[in-house]
């Protein structure tokens, strides 16, 4: 079948990301609509040589919409999501609004496909540096079952979005110039700094970065129990996020069988020969699809576990490319439009 | 007692920071000679007004010196540096040369000053990465017992010299004119990028910079069989370093005692307010002296411990500044000239 498809966001980083990737052919699409609040609506963005008008989602008709790609912030998502719902289509959401919902499906294809079934019109897409983070971890755990997880972030500005890599480049301008660096976006400059501060502090010293990391990765791997420690730190990069990870595991895991298992896995680019030096970096993540995983090594130090560093495109499998791979799976399940009857029907509030 | 110094590799980024910590008073200098290979001798330093001419290092006399910084790279220490302890010199060496060896005390002054002690006319400066770690370690340390420490660093590209600053430097501006960014110094452009690889690779996939962090904690601390794990990466920041550390305790250690055991630790400033948006940055501990920490949080995913962030100016507390407080601490304690005595002579060649 083809799609109609709709983007909310669609001139925001993540949303140039999933135009490029329809434009490019990944789904089938029938047609597109582009909507935005109404500071943004009544502008239109470049789609297949022609353009597509920016619509008021305030006053929107979503009817006839199969899927609809939300990528415009939390507050947005629980403004429009359920009403585009509630129209029969199914949204595919960016932002942070749905993902610790029971309800809602919180998936990486590659990961937990099999979640999607139960969808009721909202899938959520996962948490940038989580996704590039479980898709080295997913592999390992199914190989020797993750105990606990240590996470050192190192994000880039496209993880707060286009004006927000604007900023960086505007701050690295401004300092080689001998001029100082002024932020908005960010707390503090960010050019030739790290910053250890991502989304809000919470009462327990935690960022809001950390606490998704956390919370994600134990809903997205199913283990509610796992142990999991992040320090997300944002670095002066462009695209691409970086993690160094601590991988504990229920059973022993060499670095050859860590490799082994990283090669056969979907999504997963192992570069890992120190010889040649071939390792994970932003630069080689950049505009590819699967996440890069190298510097894998044993860890000990508390019973059978890796060490090793992943860099993923956090605009593609980080955000576009995952959301387009959610339709895919959708669409290959036979789950669009979204499952009828009395358990998953359009009315029905029952639990699941 | 007034010191006659000497300084090995003036004009490196180390070097310029000690002949200004040198400027500043930080000892009491009688006289000041600098040395070099033969390739920059001819050439002088500025210093308190007038000019020190560049001698040449392999014809160089060293007597009359009492204390010889060098700062010239590992093969210009083994080179020159037991031929200016022969003559009477203690060599403060910054290089890794003599670190691991057993006569040589490898010594953070606020950590194992005890160490110096037995010096035979060369003491070690640390890495500049273990510096930085071990200033919020060590106290936590001695307050509830190492375990195994687990370290992502975030090193600036001063902690590869003078040239690599200004590489990064003409990398940036080179993207951001939308010009190829060409490297030399580093084996990637590390404008807009991070490097997971410090140092050469060694058999075992780590790093000689992972390597350096793993030994050098074990000795430093008196701890030879401490699990440390490192994934030691460059990140395009000029100066100051930052590490993530999750440190596995003996006993259980409160994110609140942390922080007061930080805060009364000297050489260490607790920066660790989410609330007013204070915590370790390079742009904050770049200049300073002692080095920062925040980000306290207890992690109990293996027994005790806890995980903080740390930054520190990897040129000043990680490399000059320390090895003046070396000094101060020989002054302080009568080690200069060193020791004499059977035990301790110049001609001594019995283990210690």
């Amino acid at each position: 079948m083809d799609l109609n498809v709709a983007v909310l966001g669609a001139t925001g980083a993540v949303g140039m990301e999933l135009l490029s990737l329809l434009e490019g052919g990944a789904l089938p699409v029938a047609g597109l609509r582009c909507f935005a609040s109404e500071r943004s609506a009544g502008t239109s963005v470049p789609f297949r040589g022609g353009t597509v008008p920016v619509e008021n989602a305030e006053r929107a008709d979503f009817a006839g919409i199969d899927v609809a790609f939300f990528s415009a912030g939390a507050e947005r998502s629980r403004r429009y999501g359920p009403r585009a719902a509630a129209a029969g289509a199914v949204v595919i959401d960016n932002s942070s609004a749905f993902r610790m919902d029971p309800d809602v499906p919180l998936v990486v294809p590659e990961i937990n496909a099999e979640a999607l079934a139960g969808h009721r019109g909202i899938v959520a897409n996962p948490n940038c540096t989580t996704i590039v983070a479980l898709m080295a971890v997913a592999p390992l755990h199914r190989e020797a079952g993750a105990r606990s997880l240590r996470v050192a972030s190192y994000q880039a500005a496209s993880g707060a979005g286009a004006r927000a890599m604007a900023e960086l480049k505007e701050q690295t301008s401004a300092i080689l110039a001998g001029r100082p660096a002024k932020a908005a976006v960010f707390p503090s400059p960010l050019a030739f700094n790290v910053i250890p501060h991502i989304g809000h502090f919470l009462p327990d010293g935690s960022t809001e970065e950390e606490r998704k990391l956390r919370d994600e990765s134990r809903k997205i791997l199913s283990l509610p129990g796992l142990s999991v420690s992040a320090i997300c730190v944002r670095v002066p990069v462009l695209r691409s996020h970086c993690v160094a990870c601590w991988l504990g595991t229920e059973r022993p895991l060499s670095a050859a069988r860590a490799r082994e298992v990283l090669a056969a896995a979907e999504g997963v680019k192992v570069v890992d020969d120190p010889g040649a030096l071939a390792y994970p970096m932003p630069v080689l993540a950049t505009g590819e699809g699967p996440v890069i995983v190298g510097r894998i090594r044993v860890d000990e130090a508390d019973g059978a576990g890796v060490s090793f560093f992943v860099a993923g495109d956090q605009l593609l499998k980080g955000a576009a490319l995952n959301a387009v791979q959610i339709a895919e799976a959708l669409l290959a399940r036979g789950l669009f439009p979204r499952p009828a009857g009395p358990e998953h029907g359009r009315g029905s509030s029952g639990g699941h």
